[in-house]
């Protein structure tokens, strides 16, 4: 990670407001349809827009349950040029079969219709209860008012539709300088963190008006995803809705860029920043999170045991509990360590808490729990793990484990759903 | 599962009292050194004795960081004729370094010179405190009172001595009649379920009168291994220290059972049955559980995926949380199921809760959620999946997911630990 960040941060970018309408040529709109409730208050139902032609590619969960809407958007991309994302929270469209295909597909045709694409040019995603039929009564009628939403100032609205137990919305962009072109990159997403009751989902959506050829733009965004939104990990849960996907329309009239272009790597680096911000505001926002931990491996033998090492650190639910108590406990990391499908040697592992080493050579280095409780009680600190073996790194952002997640995952679910499932209401 | 368990029950056994000490020839005994407890008014150090020859085999932790008593006692066994096993509580001797190995020497000479055995023909075992020296001063001096204490009705104390967040003593014996023979085969165990603040261990010693070719017990042992306690999983951790443990003295006098004798399916059947109970009952006194489900996993292609599948559904924080809600979240299970490294079918997939069908093939079945609520809300259950893909099976004993489980690791370490790692009273 310190090198992707190095990278990231050392090519000249501003921070500006605007999500995904802040790069020219896009806009954004959301309504209330009623599917997430009853009563229409809340957002629900949001469309993103590219005026122009666009490139488009996306990355999809690996999860072998797919959602509909998943299936949908994953052939609808393949043509490369689609120019309209509808989402909907509420209801994922997950575990409903053929019908909820039909639906998906309903969903992409009926936005196609009121803005003159091809239906293979709309990509489609949903985000909410699992098992449950879309009710398309609510939203196939609403299509044209949704058109109507579409403003170059509403990307904070497609970013509150598409929220479901995130506490915030999640909006990220940044202007770039490159050979005396500027262009923009902006996203939005919504949280990990399994939503009561039945899913999780990560999605996330970027825009950027920089002319991006079709296969670097693939390349840029595995790269980016990589980096950013697959080494997140709130409770190891994987939904089966993640999406991600990343439509370049060229309104910012720089030259194209492609393999080995001159502004390559600049665009590369935007779009992990614009990822990479994201992804930590996911992790921040996830459910009943009290701690924002990451996790660095480094001295790995190769890339493959330091990820094994930050992930099997990162899923550990007894490691999760002793940050969520601010301990300092070097030891429940080492045992983490030790169960990675990665070579290690015991006696070469140090830990740190921040920059304090808590334990060198696999054994407690005597430093105070005091002190290195500094580091463990603040709301955001890092655990570095050297391997002394080599020279790969890994990280990963995490958080901690609270009660509060544990009762909001049980018995919430009561509450929230429970009546919703018996009614029918979604 | 099903079919191990049949196997199981249709062999002529008895359950009868006296744990480890149940079959003739074996003496256990406990006492209090004060390791746990400064006030030595809980046993914390166990001795378990063969009066005669004997063979002996064990499993250790796959972990890679392995506490010194692992390290000592995997060298110790390769001789076979182990005799004798010291386990204490309190200190798990682990993340101790080269003095680490030279205190477990120690603590297998101190026996073996009161038994007058070889060093060798001595195991031995901590559970408790990572990182934190053994207090030796307080261990060696007491072994002849250690010796004095072994009893033939001692197994109880032993149990008693090997505990740390356990809330009962975990104890099984079996007397088994094959071909106009006896033989006992019984045991004592300690909980899993990492505990405060380190450290799980899931300790296991198994004794048996029967008698028993050396590399038909390692054969026997590995299997039964496999179908109890490495199907159990309550947090997903695997601690430094895991041991089982098992020894056969012969003093049934029946003939040897090798890798093709008449009772050797019987003596199979029986060392499974004596793990899986002791298993069970691991499971059952998890820290702070509510619940007990097995996950049954069937229709799989092969035994790999159907593994996969049962740990992929045991393992997610969010069934658990589920489970804990005494939620029938057929969708949550679908989606760990999606998730596992494992070939499935998600319009293939049965979920049933008990014997109720939840989804058909991958679809709800409409079932009204209350109904199925009347399973999942008993203290335990079976979770069944069927991927319909092939005819492997694989089963998990596993728990939910619950507050109190979360509290007990991050807060009360701060009570019960942190105050030793200050004072540097373990």
């Amino acid at each position: 990670m310190s090198k992707a960040s190095s990278t990231a941060a050392d090519f000249p970018f501003k921070a500006i407001t605007g999500g995904v309408t802040a790069p020219r040529g896009f806009r954004a709109g959301a309504i209330a349809c009623g599917i997430k409730d009853p009563k229409k208050v809340r957002l629900d139902l949001a469309l993103i827009v590219s005026d122009k032609k666009a490139k488009t590619t996306a990355c999809f969960t690996t999860n072998r349950v797919k959602a509909a809407p998943v299936r949908v958007s994953a052939i609808h991309v393949k043509g490369g040029d689609a120019r309209a994302i509808i989402a909907n929270s509420g209801n994922a469209n997950a575990c409903t079969g053929p019908q909820g295909i039909t639906d998906a597909k309903s969903m992409t045709r009926a936005v196609a219709e009121q803005l003159g694409l091809k239906m293979n040019q709309v990509l489609v995603n949903s985000t909410g209860i699992i098992g449950m039929p879309m009710p398309m009564d609510r939203i196939i009628p609403r299509s044209a008012d949704l058109v109507a939403a579409l403003s170059e100032k509403g990307s904070n609205k497609a970013a509150m539709a598409i929220m479901t137990s995130d506490t915030k919305a999640k909006s990220y962009a940044i202007e770039v300088k490159c050979h005396g072109h500027k262009f923009r990159v902006g996203g939005i997403a919504k949280g990990a963190g399994m939503i009561c009751p039945n899913m999780a989902t990560m999605l996330a959506f970027i825009t950027t008006d920089a002319t991006v050829d079709g296969s670097e733009l693939k390349r840029a965004t595995q790269a980016a995803v990589e980096q950013s939104f697959n080494r997140i990990t709130i409770d190891g849960d994987t939904s089966t809705n993640d999406t991600v996907i990343v439509m370049s329309n060229g309104a910012s009239g720089m030259p194209v860029i492609k393999s080995k272009a001159p502004c390559t790597e600049v665009f590369r680096a935007a779009l992990r920043r614009v990822m990479v911000e994201l992804a930590k505001m996911i992790v921040r926002d996830g459910e009943r999170v009290t701690r924002f931990v990451e996790i660095r491996v480094k001295g790995a033998r190769n890339y493959k045991d330091a990820k094994a090492v930050a992930e099997a650190v990162a899923k550990s639910t007894l490691v999760k509990c002793s940050w969520h108590g601010g301990d300092p406990n070097w030891g429940r990391v080492m045992h983490a360590v030790g169960y990675a499908s990665a070579r290690i040697r015991e006696e070469l592992v140090d830990i740190y808490f921040g920059g304090l080493c808590a334990a060198k050579g696999g054994l407690p280095t005597g430093i105070p729990v005091k002190e290195l409780e500094t580091v463990t009680t603040k709301p955001a600190f890092t655990v570095t793990v050297d391997l002394n073996l080599g020279e790969a790194e890994y990280n990963v952002y995490t958080t901690d484990l609270s009660k509060e997640y544990v009762d909001f995952n049980s018995s919430e679910y009561s509450a929230a759903v429970h009546s919703k499932r018996q009614t029918g209401l979604a």
